[in-house]
């Protein structure tokens, strides 16, 4: 079973649910399974309202915290999961069947990181863009005649598989001094923001094609299980970079160099 | 994960389903997880018919199967498995965490049982008669602060669990004549009917503690694991018995035996 500082460090994140009863079922299941940590982003507003002042709402539903995009929601986490099915789309991400989930959440909680499982709209799921915010991709493994599953439902499931199946022994215990923290997604969103200026000052890729390679560029740094100092190591280099291409620009003229 | 023989063979019965909504939310976890085979014991009729028509109800909600009571919906199933929580009651009969229920539906399925997955109504759940009528109660593991399940969630999360978590290598291919079937929950009642006869016309116990006694007898019967066999002959005992107490009645002043 999870212990109470486990389920602090597992935040569940909504993107734009729009059914107050869904809201509603979600939270409960939170409360069920003794997940305290809700998350919402860019909810429509008139059923957010409904959904938080209905009559035996749990209190974290009160406790939400409510963010406009969802790189602000999971800014602090280490490990983001999506969650869906993969009827109509390719994945870019690992996938994790639900069922294998929880030993990587074990294994990200004992380094003292923190879990977003993000679940998507009820019609659509994620879009392809949520997703580039996401290390892995999970997968409730339903009957490929009907695979989309409810929100309240697949929210259940997921809490369920994580609070039945993972243990964490003297996760609480270890040593944290000896442990190197995986980056937070916020770390990540800084990082890609300093090498894409970098690639736009070199004319590395085209303007018109910025947000496809912005897309990719999510991706490959979540593939590549930064731990924090990497980034700083990796930001300091960009930045060190940027100020030479500026510096080199700004002082072409009198380098004393031949053209 | 589950073959489509050992789904055919698994049943979910709703007993006493309020909420439209429920209803379609449980029948949409089961296309969810391939399950196919609905019973529903005692709907509220209004709710029932609008549950069935909805726009978007799955076939298998059409195809569901209405009964009066919890006996005959189950009376062909060899393993009947109740489900809640334990807040709140002293359970009669032995308990199974759900994350450690697989295993035994794959032993009942091997031997070419029939499992019932019984939910009680939203208020209440399950009553203790209706307990009575099971082998085994699975419980959901939730959090003691909030233990009671939405029907929909809990649906999904038991199914969830048994598409998931059990593997049937080879169940389809084995030689059956070798396997002795279990008893069926409708065989186990017809015989609790006989020992009850047997029981008044010996004036065992009290006509006025008919129910208790009936009651115990169910669970007790459900506690021995009983072969169909053993309840053939079990039945033939008792009804060799019931013979003779009443020949012997008949008979009694014309035996030539002193008084």
């Amino acid at each position: 079973m999870l212990t109470e500082y486990q389920r602090d460090h597992i935040e569940v994140v909504l993107v734009s649910p729009r059914n107050p009863l869904n809201i509603g079922a979600a939270a409960r299941a939170m409360a069920n399974f003794g997940f305290g940590r809700l998350a919402v982003v860019a909810p429509y507003a008139p059923n957010w309202r409904e959904a938080r002042s209905a009559v035996g709402a749990p209190e974290l539903l009160k406790d939400a915290t409510e963010f406009t995009t969802l790189a602000e929601a999971v800014a602090d986490c280490t490990l983001v999961a999506g969650t869906g099915t993969l009827a109509h789309r390719k994945p870019e991400q690992p996938v994790v069947p639900l069922p294998e989930f929880s030993p990587r959440v074990e294994r990200e909680l004992a380094r003292g990181g923190r879990v977003a499982l993000v679940f998507g709209p009820e019609k659509h799921g994620l879009t392809r863009q949520d997703l580039s915010y996401c290390h892995v991709l999970v997968e409730v493994p339903t009957d490929v005649r009907q695979p989309s599953m409810n929100l309240g439902q697949a929210v259940a499931v997921c809490l369920y598989e994580l609070a039945s199946r993972a243990s964490f022994p003297n996760a609480n215990k270890q040593d944290e001094s000896r442990v190197i923290p995986s980056a937070v997604s916020g770390s990540l969103d800084r990082l890609a923001e300093v090498i894409e200026e970098t690639m736009l000052t070199v004319d590395y890729s085209p303007v018109s094609i910025r947000e496809a390679y912005r897309h990719d560029l999510r991706l490959l740094l979540r593939k590549m299980a930064l731990a924090e100092p990497d980034t700083r190591r990796l930001m300091g280099l960009f930045r060190r970079i940027l100020w030479r291409l500026q510096h080199a620009n700004n002082n072409s003229g009198t380098s004393g160099k031949p053209k």
